[in-house]
């Protein structure tokens, strides 16, 4: 066949549930010369990036490194290492990525219990205590951020939860690390996972993950080599490690766009950032009050970088991205799940946390809503 | 901690297993815009990156796309699709990847057998016909091209043997796609993987796959769920093919780089590019004899893009590598398992296969032997 035209790409603002935009030095970071993988140079920069890693998750944790596939690989990493066949593991499941949760350890050979909650509010730590019933649990699996609903529930809580039930505490951060406060450490966190694609402003490619002490300490303690070769991370920790040993071979580029990416965080510092997110968010949700828009999750329940709004009747759910992305060049997202065609989802995520995305995604609501008729308040 | 210095890699010429040197377009496509990976856009990008992978595996397979791993993250793609609990592998081991083939098949539940055969050597049909010992297979799985020690194994005589047992025929194509002949479609291949930074010439990160009719169908009759979700190519078909339904979010920007490397490829023509790589090769082969230096595989079983050479009696392998990077910043690769310290691996791949590349690895070879006071012939 005869090769196709270089591509190029036309330039959106990614106001959806991720990718966001990504930072204009992360581009340029991206397309700096490739190393080897065990090059001195390149080991020195996987340094620093586990360095910045482990400050932005806020953890001491040794065990803290980027896998080399995307948020959903660091998912699996997280339950594959921890998870034996026959486990008992608790879930959370309040949206898409708590079912994806209870899917992935079903196939790791987890009992999974699922804790079933609105799609769009919070999940309690009672609504786990009544779910496990008083039976023990190896693992408490919970989302932070549910990207596919926009509610936020509050990890800390959960700690004791998971105590009770003589449990690990593993936690989804993919929508929040970087956008909103996250704490490992404080919180009693036991692995977490996240994406290089949200409030990190770096494109997709990369699953930063975390594993506390006690976390390592069962991952040694297995019976059984982990399911998957390319996760396991006790061989993966032995070339980020000070060993080198040679496992696959690194996304030596995703990397530099990492470094970049965690680079830009420092820099901005990370309280800064959080009240950067918080400040967009809220102004947003106060434009979308003016044009009377309802959002899906209650305000104390809610997340700051990704808006699920309530699609009004007699709107065709559809039409509206159709005109954002055609007549302004703004990707949004539609809803999943059982909010499928009810909710639009807005990220206003790193670099795309701007008073500019708030004035330009109200703008082209307003003219969206206008193309279809829609009276205002 | 206070964000380090922006990264800045030194000027490395890659001629060691891999990665190899990204070409200049290539890192020009990685800086490209992020787009969202529902994108009308970018779904334009990724039929084309299909049809594009076709053409460089030679096949008609439905089922060919980029899995969003590195390579490593192909060979798992390919196993854990295939094998249930219990099946019967043979896997032929004459390196590394052989080896990790076996690892690899084992934590999915197979029963596998190995074909041993000396490292640095090729594997005859009739060796998996003795190890089979007559029995039935489920999947017979076989290296093309093994990285670690520099040796070919043809891949067509295999289908027999495949059929004779009753197997399926996966084949590791990392370190051939694109540098010599890969005939999916004539040599009858069921499953295969690759890597992007072998002869492609793009930053490692990526593994393009491809599944015969009779893969799919097999695929299709699993009695058990695929053990990975992130890999579970049932439910990454509906993203890439005409469903588009979200699996993960795909790593954009590496796959614009993917986009480019295969458009070089077939800008270049593939023989021309096979007979570019060999040319090289052979010209490397001729000036490594001047310097007295051997090589591990034999004329016939050779393999093009990757040359495993001796190391002389009383030369300090590490010594020579570090004296390469250090004075000429050319990176060679060691030896891996039984041939650690016993050869160097140097890579003429994809944008790395050059007669520049040639006359540069030979002269720095030299200097660092002169250096170690090396008597050459």
């Amino acid at each position: 066949m005869n090769a196709p035209k270089p591509i190029s790409p036309p330039e959106r603002l990614l106001l959806g549930p991720g990718p966001s935009p990504t930072a204009p030095s992360i581009y340029d970071a991206l397309a700096k010369r490739t190393l080897g993988h065990l090059d001195p140079a390149f080991l020195a920069i996987m340094d620093e990036i586990r360095a910045m890693l482990r400050a932005v998750f806020r953890t001491k944790n040794a065990m803290t490194m980027p896998m080399s596939g995307t948020g959903s690989a660091g998912m699996e990493t997280c339950i594959v290492n921890l998870v034996e066949p026959g486990d008992r593991v608790l879930v959370g499941v309040n949206g898409v990525f708590g079912t994806r949760l209870c899917e992935v350890a079903r196939r790791a050979g987890a009992e999974v219990t699922a804790v079933e909650g609105e799609w769009g509010r919070a999940l309690e730590p009672d609504a786990f205590r009544k779910a496990a019933g008083g039976a023990k649990f190896d693992v408490l699996c919970v989302v932070h951020a549910e990207t596919s609903t926009g509610a936020r529930t509050d990890v800390a809580p959960l700690r004791a939860v998971a105590d009770e039930m003589g449990a690990l505490l593993l936690v989804d951060c993919v929508t929040s690390l970087g956008g909103i406060p996250v704490e490992l450490d404080a919180w009693g966190v036991d692995a977490a996972y996240s994406g290089t694609q949200k409030c990190l402003a770096c494109p997709p490619g990369l699953a930063p993950i975390s594993f506390s002490e006690r976390a390592v300490a069962r991952l040694q303690a297995r019976k059984q080599p982990v399911q998957s070769w390319y996760l396991d991370l006790s061989l993966i920790a032995s070339y980020w490690g000070t060993e080198r040993v040679y496992h696959h071979t690194a996304p030596i580029n995703m990397l530099y766009g990492l470094h970049e990416a965690l680079r830009l965080v420092l820099d901005e510092g990370l309280e800064a950032r959080w009240q950067r997110h918080e400040r967009n968010a809220r102004a947003f949700w106060d434009g979308l009050a003016k044009l009377g828009l309802e959002l899906a999750a209650p305000a104390d329940e809610r997340l700051v970088p990704l808006t699920a709004i309530r699609v009004p009747e007699d709107v065709d759910e559809l039409a509206v991205r159709k005109h954002l992305l055609e007549h302004a060049n703004i990707e949004i997202g539609g809803g999943l799940g059982p909010l499928k065609g009810k909710v639009w989802r807005v990220g206003l995520m790193g670099h795309g946390s701007s008073p500019e995305s708030v004035a330009r995604c109200l703008a082209a609501l307003e003219a969206a809503l206008d193309a279809q008729g829609v009276r205002r308040p």
